[in-house]
């Protein structure tokens, strides 16, 4: 959090506009944003505008000295490359940061991957951030952001949620759920929060699902021993759309531990479906009792 | 579980082979069973060789005429309008047993249909049975099923499967889970359990799952507050095809708390797809530390 002025911030992008939207956040807070741009992830056409390197996944060496003549100490991992689909980004770096120590953190298992690269570069001298801690104004904040708030049927259905999802993180189970009256209707693998609506969505077209349209909610909050830093829940726009065409009639994460991608579009979105989306405090989810 | 020879039992028959195994094994027992066939599921060609009777679905009196006619007092709902895919049974009865007490019921949320069906029923003298109850010999075995034994990995993976579903089980979440070296990579909700697999097959193919084929295993255990009678776990001959399409190692299921159906056929494909197929002690899910 500790960011002086006077140091500049290495930003290691991949595609999407969040790249942009965060440097541009930082530039607004007199914080001098240097991009490291990857091939074929990043948007050459806006990595121009700013302060920028081009780089290979996989050309640690490079990216380690092009950031330390930068005068960079604080990196971050940031855009499409690690989100939304993070495990696409898994496999991609896999291939390339061919490391031993890399490949030995791969043998335990998949879910630390990025945390395991970030030690990489923490042996290096840098301190990595998360998006959350750099530009604290893309977290989701708590209470109801939208014209609609959620009704007492949506409200139980937002409580069923958490309590699943409280029960679920211990496992290192997905980050969401589709509850429509009270009943989970489907739970996030690693298919991710997309293809989980898209799969209700299916549902409802089949008729397995019987309830009306404009009834259940997506329900989202980070597992327990999620590394914010490189696995933060993120809402944007193309979510509002997937629970639109899942039929529900609104969404609910965690404030201050969700990201909120495109912040005033996804709302204006959300307003014109005609759903809501409520910032839930934090506490709602600790508190919750499993049972 | 008392089925006095003299009695005859009614099978109330929707699609599949199941009920014509179902009254095999009854008749070779000396039980009488009386089919009522479902218009539009029931296989006419096999039902002609019992003693049967047609009825359309929420022909409820008749049901209940002709089977007091056939002197049943005993009666289980069979076939494949309730298993595997309970959904849309619920969907197609629901349009057709408009008792009000039924539509009352269903606004409490659709768990539990048949069980409210089935009071309906026990209202008219009927005692409603679960497959398990009158062909015990349905039930999944404990133990190795197959050549193949799960080794060391696959052994903590269907561990982590039991603590996970353990968890979730008081929320009345999917019977199902899979898990690929310690990782739960798909929960089961609503879409079923061949919906499940061939998710994950397809994530495989999009090279979202980074581990080979031939890991991970396919663990089913009934939920915590599951009217065994309706809504048992069941595997069969396509739960096998779908767990080797989703490069799995094997499966493991709960041990007289699953319906294995074609138990022959079943196993020897499991054989044929060197899988491994483990009924588990009941005693495990209940021991389970869900953390």
């Amino acid at each position: 959090m500790s960011t002086p002025a006077s140091q500049p911030v290495g930003l290691i992008c991949g595609g999407g506009a969040l790249p942009f939207a965060a440097a541009d956040a930082l530039i607004a807070r007199g914080v001098q944003p240097v991009l490291m741009a990857l091939n074929g992830f990043a948007d050459a056409q806006r990595v121009a505008h700013y302060r920028h390197h081009w780089v290979a996944i996989g050309q640690f060496g490079r990216n380690v000295s092009l950031l330390r003549n930068e005068g960079c100490r604080e990196v971050v991992f940031i855009g499409s490359l690690v989100r939304p689909s993070l495990k696409d980004v898994r496999f991609d770096l896999k291939t390339l940061f061919v490391l031993p120590k890399i490949i030995a953190a791969f043998r335990g298992g998949d879910d630390h991957l990025l945390t395991h690269i970030a030690r990489i570069f923490e042996d290096e001298g840098f301190v990595m951030r998360g998006l959350h801690e750099i530009v604290p104004e893309f977290l989701l904040p708590q209470g109801h952001l939208t014209n609609i708030a959620p009704d007492e049927s949506a409200c139980a259905d937002i409580a069923k949620g958490l309590a699943a999802l409280a029960s679920m993180a211990p496992h290192d189970i997905g980050q969401a759920v589709v509850v429509i009256d009270r009943n989970i209707v489907a739970v996030e693998g690693i298919e991710g929060t997309d293809a989980m609506l898209a799969r209700v969505a299916n549902l409802r077209k089949e008729g397995r699902l019987r309830s009306q349209t404009g009834r259940g909610v997506l329900v989202k909050a980070p597992k327990t021993q999620q590394d914010l830093r490189f696995d933060m829940p993120s809402l944007g726009p193309r979510t509002i759309e997937h629970v639109a065409q899942a039929g529900l009639v609104g969404l609910a994460a965690i404030a201050g531990h969700t990201l909120l991608v495109e912040s005033q579009t996804t709302i204006a979105l959300a307003d014109r479906a005609r759903l809501f989306f409520e910032g839930v405090d934090a506490v709602a989810l600790s508190s919750t009792n499993p049972s």
